[in-house]
C-alpha cells in the first residue's frame, strides 16, 4: 500500500498493530477520523494515553482499578474468604453481571499456554498461593474457560494449594439455559448427567 | 457494562465511537494495550493526534498529502489535462497502485447520498466544475462506484460540464478478471456485451 502523506501511512501503520485490525479497517478507521471533528481524534487518543500511563492494578486482586485496592476487594459486605480465580478482567465484569457471587475475585492475568509461550511465571499464581497460605481462605472456585489451558492452568494451582487443606470448586460444566440437547456435545452431555443436581436445588434458581 | 475503573471505561467509549467496533471490541482492543508496552499507545496515540492535526488536503486536488500539493499533482510526467474523478484516496492509491493511469485526480470526499444527508456542496464539485471550466482539461475520467448514489454524482457532474466541450469517459463496466460467466449479475454481462472490444486491443494488455 502506498500512502499520499507520511502522517497517514504512520497513523495507519500504527493502528494496525491493534489484534484483528489490518491495513485495510486501519485506513478505513483514520479516514472516518479524518471526516469527524479535531476533537473527537484529540479525545480518543488522550483517553488512551492517560489510561495506559495512568490505570492501577488492585494490589489484592490485580483487577484493573484506578485506586490501589479496587472497590471489590474494597467492599467490606464481601466475603473476603470467598476466592473466584478467573482469567482475565473481561471475566470479572461478566461475572458481576450475573450478581451471583459475593465473594472476592484473583486475575490471573491469561492461562498458562505454552503454544503461545505463556508459562505459569507470566501468570499472578505465586500472589494467588501466597495468599491461601497467609490468609484465612475457606474456598476457590475456578472460573476459568473450559478450555485445555484453562484446564491446565487449575490442575497447576490445584496442585500447589491442595496441601493447605481449603475446598477448591470449578464452576458448573452443563447444558446451556435455552440449548436444545440434540444440539449439545457428547463430553457436555456427559458431564450434566454425571453432576446432576437435586430438582428442588434447580427449581430455587 | 460496568467498569472498575473510570479511565478504561473512558478509553473503552472514545475506542467504540469508531465505525464498526462495538464496545466488546473496544475492550479487547484496549486490554491488548495494557499488556503491551506502555510506548506502543503512546506511538499510536501520538500519531493518531499529529495526522489529525497536520495532515494537508492538496489545494488542487484534494488528495491527502503533506505539502501544499501533492507528489502526482507536482510530478511534471503526470498529464494534467487529464483528470480521474473519484470518491475518496482509497480509490487513487488503488488506481495507482495498478500503475495504468499516467494523469491527476480529482477527489470528491464522498458520493451524493441524500439518504446519508450528504448533498453536492458538501463534497469538492465546485472546484472540479471551476477547473475544468478555466484550464485545459481534454478528458475527465469518471471512476466512482457503480452504484446508485455513483452514478448520480457522475450525472450531476455531467449536467454541470456538458457545454464545455470536454471529452468525459467512465471506466469499463464488464466481467471480472477471473470470474466464472454463470455467476456474473445479468446486468454486468449484459453492459459487457454491449460494450466488447476488439479482440485484438484486449490481448495487448
Amino acid at each position: 500500500m502506498e500512502f499520499s502523506s507520511k502522517l497517514l501511512e504512520r497513523a495507519v501503520n500504527e493502528m494496525s498493530q491493534l489484534p484483528g485490525i489490518g491495513k485495510r479497517t486501519a485506513l478505513r478507521l483514520v479516514l472516518h477520523m479524518l471526516r469527524q471533528p479535531k476533537e473527537q481524534t484529540l479525545a480518543l487518543s488522550e483517553a488512551l494515553q492517560t489510561m495506559r500511563s495512568d490505570v492501577k492494578f488492585c494490589k489484592c486482586c490485580h483487577n484493573i482499578s484506578d485506586v490501589e485496592l479496587c472497590e471489590i476487594c474494597a467492599n467490606p459486605k464481601r466475603n473476603k474468604d470467598v476466592i473466584c480465580v478467573v482469567e482475565d478482567i473481561r471475566d470479572v465484569m461478566a461475572i458481576e453481571n450475573t450478581s451471583s457471587f459475593r465473594g472476592v475475585y484473583h486475575v490471573l492475568g491469561g492461562k498458562i499456554s505454552p503454544m503461545d509461550g505463556i508459562g505459569p511465571h507470566q501468570l499472578n499464581i505465586a500472589s494467588l498461593v501466597k495468599k491461601v497460605k497467609e490468609e484465612e481462605i475457606s474456598e476457590l472456585i475456578f472460573a476459568l474457560s473450559s478450555t485445555m489451558e484453562g484446564d491446565t492452568t487449575n490442575f497447576y494451582i490445584f496442585k500447589q494449594i491442595k496441601d493447605f487443606g481449603i475446598t477448591t470448586s470449578t464452576i458448573a460444566r452443563g447444558i446451556s439455559v435455552g440449548d436444545e440437547l440434540e444440539y449439545a456435545d457428547e463430553i457436555t452431555l456427559g458431564r450434566s448427567i454425571v453432576n446432576r443436581i437435586p430438582f428442588e436445588s434447580s427449581i430455587k434458581l
